[in-house]
């Protein structure tokens, strides 16, 4: 990892063409490419001019979502190894039903980060609940400054804030990637595998009251078949 | 190099939110930043299902381009050492004023690919004018199903063929960073440079009779001011 990881954001362009409703189902072609979910919280910006600073950047954010970035984790290595980032190991990501304005969430919002858990099940089994606020390395300001450094953003674009991980773990993870992971360090070797067709995802985030705020994300993988 | 890179297509998500006019100026903060034109061919499809086979997907191009694809140069090495691709390297994109039906092309359309030159001059000097059927690794329809692995295509989306160039050096480069490698190769160094605020780059590609296929790219490079 070069030293730049902590002193620049790393970002990629995502798929933009084809999105999934919140209870869409995930088709993929084949189980053993590796199908993974990732939580995120997410951001709409209005038009953002090129270059904008830092300082300025914050006040272009008009509505908070979550997100399941949808990862195939297998396909991953092979293009990472090409150089030219993700493309087949990403497809189509699911935002939530409900999309909320940064003044909605009160105390919640500060600092450029979103301070509430994101809690992901998978088959109705609690797989985490990291806060969103903690260990994001890179405010959404800075984020989208990174993003405009060399191109105006237009109105409506979505600036995600990568998988949600919280380096206390005891909060558990919002991918699987993660858990095999700390399953290899613990033990030598992942035993958490990734979805199955069939497996159901569920992605919410509550309110100190308890309330829904964005509505479920939730989807079974399916086969896809042409 | 991974030995995929000769058996898979190495492609990359690009921006679509922004893209520049055909004569509208390439605005860059700053000069040093090293910037390039890119001359490509790009098709258009309509609606392409996931999954679909190299067999089929040349019957998805409905229309053909030329492009600009600007590169800043200089912000590349930092983007890709941190692994995940191009970001604010590639700003917007220029395409051609007119976009035509690969049967307006006659024989120059074989095999999935446009057999003609494609001519890129800089304040008039030619840089190139290699031939975007030679040399092409995989054509359009290998392009298409690669990128519709692992999800559907919608309507209007955009495939680049890449920067044109040939084996065969005597017709030039379609790319000031190809022109510096081979520079570097003959003589140690490079003594082209990369563009400078006011130079002018023009792309355009001519039928066997001389007739202007998709009219000019005509783009002068500014320095953006916000």
């Amino acid at each position: 990892m070069p030293k730049s990881f902590w002193s620049e954001p790393l970002v990629y362009q995502g798929g933009s063409d084809t999105f999934l409703d919140p209870m869409e189902p995930i088709q993929i072609a084949e189980e053993a490419w590796g199908i993974d979910f990732e939580a995120e919280v997410a951001v709409i910006v209005d038009d953002v001019p090129m270059g904008v600073p830092e300082e300025e950047a914050g006040q272009h954010i008009q509505l908070l979502m979550i997100v399941n970035d949808v990862s195939i984790r297998n396909l991953i290595p092979g293009e990472l190894a090409k150089g030219f980032g993700f493309y087949q190991s990403k497809p189509s990501s699911a935002f939530s039903p409900v999309a909320v304005t940064p003044d909605a969430l009160g105390e919640a919002w500060s600092d450029g980060k979103l301070h509430l858990p994101l809690r992901v099940t998978l088959n109705d089994k609690l797989i985490g609940e990291p806060n969103a606020g903690v260990d994001m390395t890179f405010n959404f300001p800075r984020l989208i400054a990174h993003v405009a450094k060399s191109r105006a953003l237009c109105s409506e674009t979505i600036i995600g804030s990568g998988t949600v991980s919280n380096v206390d773990r005891s909060s558990g993870s919002c991918c699987l990637a993660e858990v095999r992971m700390l399953e290899i360090i613990a033990d030598g070797k992942p035993k958490t595998e990734f979805m199955k067709f069939g497996d159901c995802v569920s992605i919410e985030m509550f309110d100190s009251k308890g309330d829904s705020i964005f509505g479920e994300i939730e989807q079974q993988v399916q086969p896809y078949r042409n």
